[in-house]
């Protein structure tokens, strides 16, 4: 190969670039190489094929086979490109299916439905001829001001690691390559500002920033990592080998590709300020482990000249390229045969539908209920209130694109059916006279429309308003990439509409559409609140049905929080996972307790959770067992979460107050119990000592079981015993890492189990 | 000596109790050992003997003297006790002089003053048998959230070290050993709430927080150091051996003694859960490199035990007792005379209270001005409003104490004279008919008292209004200890107050009594804005008379903003030294810009800055040399503070896109001009690489003088040349450390210096 064919297969070209591309600054770095130039000697990546804007999926792959065939027969090595696409919510193409919103899975703790969404846009991609999907994001949740909450799972490193190595699998159960966003630190940036420098310590970076990639790297077997924006403590991680060699190649074993992150390497130059120009920027991020430079080769086709004038390596250069001809390879591209493309594409099949209203389902939460929930069914008169009541946009986070950018113009010809809210309950309640009025814009000022609202509210026996956010990009929208907030009040006169609606004395209940939890105490807590609240984040394309159904009764709400509830913006950051000085205290005026807590979520079904028992002893390094019993006190059929939490009393480190360390979601019939039983690795309280080793210590550890993290309803304690235990290096699941191996849950009916006998668990 | 009289001599006994106790969670506690028992075997410190409510200082110090007596004869080892009292703000006793807040001291740039108050607070303290005072605070602002800012200097790390360095060395000119207060990280606790998790990266402890702290133990020289009550990335610093003895002692050579901040050794058992009782706790801080617990012996008692039963090493606990034996024999201590305590005892002379004045004067800041001020001297009709315009207790931060008791109960004899803002106006212009309602309180919703103010306002020609904090601790007051807030409002109806009477149409000046610089883009940029505002901090017993002659012009204000003014509470923390991205950018909607900059600062005269010349090529680790014009425009005589801001344009690491490298305060008379020479040190501009050495690198730096840190009057750029320069570690003055040769500067009246002739300049 010669030197600008192996710089080739390390660079992508832009084959749509629009109005809506997703990256930040885009239009100031895009190259004007045309695409027979940037071809010439091969190309390693064509990015983002189907589209910003909408494209037809199937006219558009025809052009990519014959492309591809172009690659294989007009240049010198006859090397197809590797087509990577974003797919965060679902393929990010027109018509292909939109599922809910990262933070809904988050809420639904429920891996198996995200492992099966995965498998679905695995199936989609692979259809289309796209190898690598720019998903999922393993951000954990610190700052609600940031905009990219949006894309986020969880303020909890385990569920984000548990979920996501979830998507992994299914996506590449497809033959797809996952790739893991944004390694590392990129949630943490200051005061929530998109791209602003993470203040954080190597131990906090160890034991919650890097512990879901580490899953996803070690259990998930995930093919591709892309670098985060940020800097850490003054060293952007695209300029870090120590993060993207040293840690994901010689420590955890990632043999996969690292693409960069669009345009990062060339903000090394621009934003960073660490190189002098785009070749200096482009060897530093070749040196520190980047091979792909996404998504083009603004700052890697420096590089070229800079092996030639001696000032670069050639082997440096030739491990990237051997590790993209190896993925290549693993994916069948060396030898694929691009003679037919697909025919009657649909990637939006009644299985894509059923699976995006069970997430929609599931990661719904109920966060407050008067009983005004679920409607009764003979109500008559509703009135359906809010800007995001009749809204398809508002049922998709910003990373949707094609299918977004469709549903921003109403009248448009979408293609596909996305029922809004509105519709839903008109198909759900075919008999009930519904009214409908926006009352407020999402955003803005104007509160000229709420009478009309108040009016309708007065003539109904329930107003139901839909309230929340925008999806947006920089600066367009209410929240996503580039829309970071000072303030997380509800945005625009929504607040006002709500409260002037609840006034009225009807009952009312508010569902927020938001792609982050907002301070809305005013509606959790306040005199004159809403019946009930629900949260929704963004349901996707079955959200409108899935809210139906739930406020009908049709389907329990079943989601828990991810997130907390956050009382100010005032008080951020803040996680539910902190130590003892992180919450209230005497020593402080300042009370950071959120408004609802991580874990929090109500049912139309009452739940007990009970009869916790666990091993009284368990030596560091083994696991112990778990066992409580959920029981149904109600007449509603509904599914819980059974959430395990932990507190290691004594560190010395210090511990958080209440850590997850196991989660399962149950079904239960009305009356029906259940003892459900884990198995956790005393590796899932593992932390990083004064010298960085991961290790379990002796001592005394509280367990309970409730509601939330904050509610202790079935309590136990366990003691480790023994040595401290360093947690090993050279296995590769239980032994290795604090998450990579997932607690085994088993449940079983109680009336099948007699008292006293042995719960039979599956040990991982 | 016994195991218990060296334990003894480890701790320390709290004199006098009282329910201002400046500590958390004092109440709970304290110890209810009686003092003729805890002093059987000696004792190492008496804790606050002049105390937290007002005592009669003879009286207290005859007492004093006799105690001492009574160690030297009826103990074995006859050692005086270590008396050491708080002195922030001026030794805290009853009539001893109230200085002005460190912000203050932060805002006059005029480190000779200050160091002029370490002297006069010394000599105070010597002549009441006080050894040490707890100051100064070297703690770097990150975050106006948190309650002590108001005992901070400022958010630049060398403002911070050269003020606090001339504090300390006054301080020790005069015999009393200072401690630096709180090493270290203290300042960046999450949310800024007070005790909180620090977040934050070695690098940045290494390059931001701790070059005060090493400018005040090599260049000061200090004789003790108290920890931070903080925990850095999970490790308390109470308990960090890498914090308190690495680089403290080994890196630095410090070797002076370590106190604990109040509690902090047993919250390292109740707050930070690292460890499992008090006795373990006690044995973490002495290993960590604690020598003496503060206030009471409450851990460090049962260090005699675990010496004993063969846990704790002696001669971990013998290099601590010698320590503070040392430290008792410097203080002279060993073989002091205790037979005649101090008579007529004047802790408030003329001349403190000229320096009170004068820092006073220096250190306020005029943010606004449409010209109302100086108020015009046919003025008549003056109404002075707010709730801090005749309080004595505005003029003080929360460590005062005895003489802020006194201020806060009107009515109480206080026995010394602090005229407030109303009273000193009314002594400055005796003609001017002054009227006076206080409007609102500083806290709570009441607004029936507005009514009064704006009647008052309409019938004056200018109307004063003096709104602020109420300094306190605990939940007492609105900024101090304890005293965090997640919102950066002015406090209560104080806004409303000056938006009513600014509406009036008569011109209004705004001026702020306040312990933290906060939120008041309404007063700054608003339509309905005063017509000036002045940002006075706590000015001490002097602020009302300093206020005085700055409104009515006797003087010009001088004072620069040492923080920068927040937007809002949701956009913190925040620092004007920083990189490229945490600033406004295309890839954030959040504007972290500051409403006004770090360094600004109107005067009555009009400087310009102009000719700024600096050496072209200067090699790494050398000095290089920096002259500019200050022209004095006006025909006002007042002081200007020069600024030279730089900006290294590309780094290894991430620079700031400002820092400031040298300032000096000048005297101007009308129409004159001057050219300031600095010599600075490249070392100024090293930082941590990635191996955490500290180096300077060749490149380009952009310099400025301009009126704030935001504004680049006067340019030039150097280039730093030849190769990377390693600090050296074992050059205790200019080569050691970034900050520890402060640049020299030398001012001379430009009518003396030839048009390019050579600028005179000391090299330090």
């Amino acid at each position: 190969m010669t030197i600008e064919e192996k710089v080739a297969q390390l660079v992508g070209f832009w084959i749509d670039q629009g109005d809506d591309v997703v990256a930040p600054m885009a239009g100031e770095m895009k190259t004007s190489t045309r695409f027979e130039d940037a071809i010439t000697d091969g190309i390693g990546h064509f990015t983002r094929v189907y589209g910003t804007r909408p494209v037809d999926p199937q006219a558009r792959a025809e052009w990519l086979w014959a492309e591809q065939r172009r690659l294989q027969t007009e240049t010198r090595l006859g090397i197809p490109a590797l087509v990577h696409e974003e797919c965060l919510t679902g393929l990010a193409a027109w018509k292909a299916a939109t599922f809910p919103t990262p933070l809904a899975w988050g809420a639904a703790f429920d891996p198996d439905a995200v492992e099966e969404m995965g498998r679905l846009i695995g199936a989609s991609m692979r259809e289309l001829g796209i190898h690598q999907g720019l998903a999922p994001v393993l951000d954990v949740i610190r700052d609600p001001r940031w905009g990219r909450v949006d894309e986020c799972i969880a303020e909890d490193p385990y569920v984000v690691g548990t979920i996501a190595t979830a998507y992994v699998r299914g996506l590449q159960d497809e033959g797809v390559h996952a790739t893991l966003k944004h390694f590392v630190g990129y949630s943490a940036t200051q005061a929530g500002r998109n791209h602003a420098p993470v203040h954080a310590g190597r131990r906090e970076i160890e034991d919650v920033f890097l512990p879901p990639f580490e899953m996803a790297v070690r259990d998930g077997g995930v093919r591709s990592v892309m670098n985060s924006y940020a800097e850490i403590d003054g060293v952007p991680v695209a300029a870090s080998r120590e993060y993207l060699t040293e840690l994901l190649r010689e420590r955890w074993g990632f043999d996969g590709v690292v693409v960069s992150d669009y345009f990062s390497v060339a903000f090394l130059k621009s934003m960073h300020a660490v190189a002098a120009d785009l070749g200096e920027a482009a060897q530093i991020a070749l040196e520190a482990g980047i091979d792909v430079e996404l998504p083009t080769g603004d700052a890697f086709l420096a590089l070229a000249d800079r092996v030639r004038d001696g000032i670069l390596s050639p082997e440096v250069l030739d491990l990237a390229v051997t590790r993209v001809l190896v993925q290549k390879e693993e994916l069948g591209l060396l030898d694929a045969d691009f003679s037919t493309p697909p025919s009657e594409v649909d990637l939006d099949t009644p299985a894509h539908r059923a699976l995006a209203r069970r997430l929609a389902e599931e990661g719904t939460v109920l966060l407050t209920n008067d009983g005004v929930l679920p409607l009764a069914p003979d109500t008559r008169r509703i009135a359906v209130l809010g800007p995001n009541a009749d809204s398809a946009e508002a049922l998709m986070g910003c990373y949707s694109f094609a299918n977004h950018v469709l549903a921003h113009h109403p009248g448009t010809e979408m293609g596909f059916e996305i029922p809004t809210v509105l519709e839903a309950l008109r198909s759900a309640l075919p008999d009930a006279e519904i009214s409908h009025a926006a009352g407020c814009a999402v955003e803005g000022d104007d509160t000229s429309g709420i009478a009309e609202a108040v009016d309708l509210a007065r003539a109904a026996d329930v107003a139901v308003v839909v309230v929340g956010d925008r999806a947006g990009l920089f600066g367009r929208g209410t929240v996503g990439e580039g829309n970071d907030v000072e303030s997380l009040d509800l945005p625009g006169a929504q607040r006002a509409l709500v409260q002037a609606v609840a006034a009225t004395g009807t009952p009312v209940v508010m569902v927020m559409l938001t792609g982050r939890p907002y301070a809305i105490a005013w509606a959790v807590e306040g005199d004159a609140r809403p019946g009930a609240v629900v949260q929704a984040f963004f349901p996707g394309e079955e959200g409108g049905t899935a809210l139906a159904r739930i406020l009908t009764g049709a389907v329990s709400p079943s989601g828990r929080l991810p997130v907390s509830l956050p009382r100010s913006a005032g008080a951020q950051p803040y996680s539910y996972m902190h130590p003892i000085l992180s919450g209230p205290s005497d020593v402080t005026s300042a009370d950071s307790t959120p408004v609802l807590p991580f874990g929090h979520g109500l049912s139309y079904a009452s739940f007990r959770h009970e009869d916790l028992t666990a091993d009284a002893e368990v030596r560091a390094g083994r696991s112990f067992r778990v066992a409580v019993t959920v029981r149904n006190d109600s007449a509603v059929a509904a599914d819980d979460i059974v959430q395990l939490y932990g507190h290691d009393l004594v560190g010395s480190i210090t511990r958080p107050t209440a850590q997850l360390l196991a989660y399962r979601r149950v079904a239960l019939q009305p009356g029906q119990s259940m003892r459900v039983a884990f198995e956790v690795p005393t590796q899932r309280l593992a932390f990083s000592d004064r010298s960085y080793t991961r290790i379990v210590e002796p001592g005394d550890v509280d367990l309970w079981v409730g509601p939330s993290s904050a509610v202790r309803e079935a309590t136990a304690r366990i003691t480790i015993v023994g040595d401290v235990h360093r947690v090993q290096a050279d296995d590769p699941r239980v032994a290795t890492s604090v998450v990579s191996s997932l607690p085994r849950a088993t449940a079983v009916d109680s009336d099948a189990v007699a008292a006293g006998s042995p719960i039979p668990v599956s040990v991982g």
